[in-house]
């Protein structure tokens, strides 16, 4: 990329605020254009009997609580890019162990992906993108203040499948917010 | 999209030749700016014991036997992506049944998904991009002939859990054609 595509004004290779790689940086309108894959990448880490999860510092649905994840690199692998999304947002070290759930998220233009991931101690911390982390048990999960449906029906899956102690890989579909019941 | 982001020039809104959909392309560079997750899904098409293979019409590979597959596209979910790329290439119609391999293919950043697919009649035919479609039993492959090392890994997982009865999901890692052994 050589030129800004909303302005037409050249633009500069520098990693933007808050972010941790090159972009294509226009200076003139301030636009950042992303060049990856829209895939999301992320974890459901364990700690035992419980479900590492983040309080979102940044928009959108900041203050919500999350699972660990967000965008897939170029460069990485869908399990190393799940893995470094935690360590970014969570100050946590994962052993990634299978692929958990698949989310056709069309309205946004993004394939959410989640994968079960082992913690081996009860280390963690915020990252710059998180306001706190916390472990949670089944009983103790914040219902109420998930960021994203994804989030819910990914943890409602786990303690159910825990039960049974079979966990099967789900391809699931995101219906739009306005579209909701 | 307004500018070319390689040559600055506004662009126009129009569908390239043997593409189906409007892509932002620049008259003057005549560069096509595709803005796309860069997911690439496809089928493994099954009529009976055979499975469905088409014959590349176009770079790269072309001449070269491939499983129906292409880039995701916004607005479609990852298995109709793969069910409309399997009617575009090979003119057949499938019922997409469960996803069977995933790839990291780092080196060219794209994650890769095929789905197992059961076809009802053997219609098929080539398209735009086939020079031919053909359904082959486990000794009619061409394994010598394949497009893409995917594509014989997919292939010979099938045969083999076909022998067990069993389909379980794969997450591989593609090696970069030149570190191979």
């Amino acid at each position: 990329m050589h030129y800004c595509s909303s302005c037409g004004h050249e633009t500069q290779k520098k990693v933007p605020e808050g972010d941790h790689r090159l972009r294509d940086v226009c200076d003139h309108c301030q636009t950042i254009h992303y060049q990856n894959p829209r895939v999301v990448t992320g974890c459901l880490p364990v700690y035992k009997d419980k479900v590492l999860m983040c309080k979102r510092a940044i928009e959108p649905r900041k203050g919500f609580w999350t699972l660990p994840g967000g965008f897939m690199e170029l460069g990485e692998t869908i399990e190393e890019g799940a893995a470094r999304e935690t360590r970014e947002e969570a100050c946590a070290q994962v052993t990634i162990e299978s692929l958990y759930m698949l989310f056709n998220v069309v309205h946004v233009g993004q394939l959410s992906a989640f994968f079960l991931a082992k913690m081996e101690s009860p280390e963690f911390a915020p990252g710059e993108e998180s306001e706190d982390v916390a472990l949670f048990s089944e009983d103790e999960i914040p219902w109420d203040q998930l960021a994203f449906s994804t989030i819910g029906r990914t943890l409602r899956h786990y303690f159910e499948d825990r039960r049974e102690g079979l966990f099967p890989m789900r391809l699931e579909y995101v219906t739009p917010p306005d579209q909701r019941a």
